[in-house]
């Protein structure tokens, strides 16, 4: 199973994804995680290459076609060969993130952004998409308590259409997310998380 | 003026560019000389990913992808800006590079790789493309004798795809291509680029 986390940076999907590793490592499984941008030995090269602060002259369209190429690598290196073995597979982040991101937020063609994502991924969807909702301002304000790098200098009118691009998604594909209050204590998130994956995969709900 | 060249490697295009730029400088031009992957700060730590030797993993699409984001920046920060400044563009390898080697060599798909160079190049198309034009049994042959990095690393029937798909692109733009018989000397060759150019171009034809 294919489970991807997506929301604002800060709306807790690092901590989200260990606790949920957690539970199915208890559960009996092997879980692989792994993160977008990056994940391989060459997607960790192209995230330094996006996440240079000195890289201020890089286009949108060289970012967005950056991202995919760290995307085919963990796909093809990575991703599917774990699936083939039956492990269960949490990404911190993937595809909607560039929708979200460089379509809505920067504005760019959703219609070529999917092309271009079909043709990164190969086709690969996720089984279960959790979106950690939280309010832009909430997430600009515990963004600004942390580390900034190139992509975080942004505005909250981008971070709302982000938000808008996200809740798009969401009702295209209501079957493939779940959506969760992230403004909530991690342990009720979690809880939220563990029933939305128990629903899709009756294997694991509790006799 | 945007012109580029095209054929294996081995073909002259370095000596070739060189002599054009020298000429078009003759000729009171402004000549701006780059190359792909590559020709920018950003283009640059892409192409060393690519080049890199020890990406043996590296999965057919990804470098695909990659050539593109080296190319989009290549096309935005350089190659546009020149050009609205009448600057004549010489450029080693472009687009068509992509579907001769990754469409026809590696076979990927050439329908969705034009999409991704219309997506990586904002619709931007040389007005004059030079085929340098030389058998592959004579390219292999002068790339043996040379330094050999990852993607040289194929085989003779690899190049025949490859000089395949050149001939495929020619045919469906013979206006855009001029086709040079890279077998004879570089001065008979440069001649003939120049002709080439002069017949787009009659404000360089000699009265």
């Amino acid at each position: 199973m294919f489970v991807t986390f997506e929301g604002s940076d800060g709306s807790g999907k690092t901590t989200q994804i260990q606790m949920l590793e957690n539970y199915l490592l208890n559960e009996g499984q092997s879980v692989l995680v792994t993160r977008e941008p990056g994940g391989t030995k060459i997607g960790e090269r192209i995230r330094k290459v996006l996440l240079d602060m000195a890289h201020k002259q890089m286009h949108a369209r060289t970012e967005t076609i950056l991202f995919n190429a760290a995307r085919t690598q963990l796909v093809e290196q990575v991703i599917r060969p774990a699936l083939l073995e039956n492990i269960f597979v949490l990404c911190d982040r993937f595809a909607d993130s560039t929708v979200a991101y460089q379509g809505y937020g920067r504005k760019q063609n959703i219609v070529e952004l999917e092309r271009l994502i079909e043709f990164a991924t190969g086709g690969l969807r996720p089984d279960l998409t959790v979106y950690l909702d939280l309010s832009p301002e909430e997430g600009l304000r515990r963004k600004l308590a942390d580390h900034l790098n190139r992509l975080d200098v942004q505005g909250l009118s981008f971070y709302r259409r982000v938000e808008a691009g996200y809740h798009q998604l969401i009702e295209q594909d209501p079957q493939r997310w779940t959506v969760i209050d992230a403004s909530r204590s991690r342990d009720q998130i979690h809880l939220d998380i563990v029933r939305a994956l128990q629903q899709k995969l009756p294997a694991l709900a509790p006799n």
